[in-house]
Formats: C-alpha cells, sequence, structure tokens
C-alpha cells in the first residue's frame, strides 16, 4: 500500500487549473507536433492530452462529438460529402457514420502518432475509421484545403485550440484568413461549417474573433454551447452557413442510441450562445 | 518582487479539484458553525468560501442569483410573501426586491458571521437587505420553519450543499422529511419551492435523491441548469410547485437590468435539466 498521489493539473488561464487525480500514465510521447500522452484517471477515465490539455476523456466525449456533428447533419437536406479537419481519435466519424446519406468522409488529420495511439487506446472511436466510407489523410489540413479539388456538405473544425495558456500546437494554421476563404471556397452551396471554438468563459476573446471572421464569410453564424465536465465545464462550437439557418428544424430524425444530442437540446444550446454572460477579466471589481 | 504562487484548491470530489490562483487571503475565521473565507482572485475577483467550497465569487454569483429568483416570481400570480432559507449574503435578496409585487422577504440565516463579513466584504450584496421589505432572522432555518405561522409564496433554499467532499456545514437538517413536510405546510396552494440541488456532474447521486423526495410532494418538479463558471462550470437549481407548470409562459417582464436571466434561456435551462447526460462513475470503461 502507497500514499502517493497522482494529479495531472491542465491550466484553464494563467489564472485556474483543473486537477484530475491519475492512476496510471499510460503513453507519453513527443511527436514531431506536439506531446501527446494517455492517462487513467477514476472519475473520467481514460484521457487523451495534447500539449497538456485534455483531448478526449471517455466519459464524455460523445458530448463534444454528438454536439459537433448532428446538428449539421440532421438540418442538411443531403449531407453526402464530408471533411473532417483534425479529430484523429475518430470520434467525429463514428458519429457521422451513423447517417446513412452520408458517402463518403475524409479525416484530415495532421499527426499520425494520435491515429497510432488513439487505435491502441481509444479503439472504440476509432473502429469507426475502417468504415469503408472513410478515407484517412495524414497531412497538415490548411495544405490540403489549398489543394483539393474535392467540395463539401458539411465542414468540421475538430482541432486543437489555436489559443493558450501554453503552446498552441499545430493548429495556428486553421485561424488565418487563407484558411478561412479557402473553407468557403470548397464549401457547396448549401454547406454548413462547425468549428469548435473554446470555452466560452476562459477563451472569449478568441471566440469572439473566430465569430467576426466567419460572420464576414456567412450568412449564418452561431454559436452554441454544450456541457463538457472535462472541457470547464461548458464549451462552444458555431455554426457558419450560406443558406441553413441553424434555428430551422431537422430534415431528418436522429439515429438511434444517442445519449446526449436531441433536437431540442441544441435549440436550448443555441440560446445559451446568444448570452454574452462573462464579463472579461479587466471589467471584475 | 516575490516569485511566491499562491493557490486555493477546491475539491469538487475525491479525484477533481479545481484552483484559484490567489492575490490575498482578506478574512479567515472559523464560526460557531462553519469555516468562513474571503479571498482575493484576479480570474474571479473576491470570493467567499464556506468550509473550502465557494459560496460566491464577484465574477459569477450574478447568475446564480438570477435564476434562483426570478423564474419563480415572475411565474406566480401574486409573489407577496417569500422565504429565503440561507443566502446571507444578500445575494438572492437583491434579486427579489427589483421585483414591486414582493411585500415581504424573511431571510433566515443560521450564521451571523456570514451577515457581517459579507457586509464588510460584498456591500454591493448586502446593500439589499437594509430594504424596508426584508426581515433577517439570524436561526437555524428548519427550527424557523418548525415555529412560524408565517404561509409564503415563494421559498428558495439558497443554502450550502450538504454532501461532501469535505464538512457538510450546518445544512444537513435541510434534508430530513421532517423539514420537507414542513415547507410543504407553509407554502401557498400557489407556492413555489425553488432549491439550490448541486453539481449535475459530481453530486448526481443527491440530485436525484432530492428530487425524488420532491417528487413525493409536489405536482411540478423540474431540475434546470445555469453555467456557473466558479460552480464546476455548470450548476443544478430545481423547482417544485403543488400548481405552477415551470415551463409555463411568465405572467410578467423581467425587471431591467439583468445580465443573465432571459425567459427563453429559463425554457433552455429546463431543457438542459432534462437530460441524464452523465453516467456515474461505476459505469465508466
Amino acid at each position: 500500500m502507497t500514499n502517493t498521489e497522482l494529479w495531472y493539473t491542465e491550466e484553464y488561464s494563467d489564472h485556474i487549473r483543473f486537477s484530475y487525480r491519475v492512476t496510471g500514465l499510460l503513453y507519453r510521447k513527443k511527436t514531431k507536433y506536439q506531446l501527446l500522452e494517455v492517462l487513467e484517471t477514476p472519475e473520467f477515465g481514460r484521457l487523451m492530452l495534447l500539449d497538456g490539455k485534455v483531448m478526449i476523456t471517455q466519459r464524455d466525449e460523445h458530448i463534444y462529438h454528438e454536439m459537433i456533428t448532428h446538428p449539421a447533419i440532421l438540418l442538411h437536406p443531403q449531407p453526402k460529402n464530408i471533411l473532417v479537419v483534425g479529430g484523429g481519435d475518430g470520434g467525429s466519424v463514428r458519429e457521422l457514420i451513423k447517417h446513412k446519406q452520408v458517402e463518403r468522409i475524409y479525416l484530415v488529420e495532421i499527426d499520425e502518432d494520435v491515429l497510432d495511439i488513439c487505435k491502441e487506446y481509444f479503439p472504440e472511436l476509432t473502429a469507426s475509421l475502417s468504415d469503408s466510407r472513410v478515407d484517412v489523410i495524414v497531412q497538415d489540413a490548411a495544405e490540403y484545403i489549398s489543394e483539393t479539388s474535392e467540395r463539401f456538405d458539411i465542414i468540421l473544425i475538430d482541432s486543437t485550440d489555436p489559443v493558450g495558456p501554453g503552446p498552441v500546437g499545430p493548429a495556428d494554421v486553421l485561424i488565418t484568413d487563407d484558411f478561412f476563404d479557402r473553407v468557403k471556397e470548397i464549401l457547396t452551396e448549401d454547406g454548413i461549417v462547425v468549428a469548435q471554438t473554446g470555452s466560452p468563459v476562459y477563451h472569449i476573446e478568441y471566440l469572439k474573433s473566430y465569430n467576426k471572421k466567419l460572420s464576414k464569410r456567412y450568412s449564418y453564424v452561431a454559436t452554441y454551447l454544450l456541457m463538457v465536465p472535462s472541457y470547464a465545464g461548458l464549451w462552444s462550437l458555431t455554426w457558419a452557413a450560406k443558406t441553413i439557418d441553424p434555428s430551422s428544424e431537422p430534415v431528418r430524425q436522429p439515429p438511434d442510441g444517442l445519449k446526449y444530442y436531441r433536437p431540442e437540446l441544441f435549440r436550448a444550446a443555441l440560446e445559451m450562445g446568444r448570452l454574452q454572460f462573462w464579463d472579461p477579466p479587466e471589467k471584475a471589481d
């Protein structure tokens, strides 16, 4: 018997930290792009970290993955061709392949180690990547979208945060004007983009500037919020589309067996996203 | 110049901790009932803690206080007589006195030190307590409700958590069957109870058992969720009433100047409260 306590601590800001009790360090490697770690915890099960930030936990990854995929798919008349930027854990693709309308999914992940390690430690997510409709492409997504001749009905920006504290990883190319312009070019006329846009509490400036860039390019831009305990309790996704209003009715029923997504809950998530509930720190006191 | 870093850490469960950088310990006293502390932090401003748990922060206390008060007040036809159990910081009363229909507010706080210290460190909250409609009563609320001959249109259970980890403080008398029975007796026929029911992530068993006790006694019971960064990101309140459905339309407009509450957001909060989004730990893996 031992009294040793292991804790892993994530920095939410320079002033806030969140710590998990850890029962095992299963994997750690500095890949070509980032520090990749897999931990075992009693509260959230297995965790995958990139550069010291939690990407997925077994306990709550379904919330993020259901909410980045189903709202767009269910509101699109013919979601045939899908691009996933990042998402090497396979969670988003696992949700996408639940829809028979989806014909082709291109997953563009920059870091081959993420793909390999998730296959070993999160097989329940990565199994989806061997679906016959899925193409896994190991490449910088900014490079891929500058070259591709494909057009997409739905584009999911399922990347790491290009925002601190700490190292920002390889996602910094995903917030340039060029990237935004090119995403719009390869999106079909009734296409939908959904991007993970960080914490509405700790990344509020980033979220605002991201929305501004989208609003210059799309008629319908809306941030929606989801409850993810391992993402500071609350996280944001942002919808952008030329013709499809996110508050319109879904055109199809959701697949069976979802644990978080319901059409009513997506409407609630949009309602929460309209809220300016957090004054930036400089206004305090 | 110094490199000393001060951090205050709250335990959300045996396995999860949340830490604030601290720039000052303004007050610390073991009162007759609990450990009372006031801290200064860069991210959340001033904090008041009881037994090592954050009760209020200057940055986000308005979210909790707006949501424990306005939904019930605005759905009640004649909210004249109000009882607040706990709430010695004055935040709930500050919201209640915004409604001219409210004639009398009884605040029953067990710990006189909480009242005194909040007056000194959170005057923007406690100023409300000198409103002519407010009676501040320093007494154990369980004792108070067993004796009072008053009847209330709205009862707010604005207490500390009677649930761990760590010491549970003086709120353990607020979850007995006797307490629930007596609350129902002193509630008018169209009365509404709103209780703070903890984290929907870390106190899920407590939340379920609390709802069960209410469901035995009231026709309308509904948990609703709010986004409170300093309460693990997400917190629950639970509505109980004999005749008033929480999803019915408000009978009045909200007061001006609210920062979080909107009728649409309350509906979204109810929608989120219907979700079983978190499997208990034993089901992980």
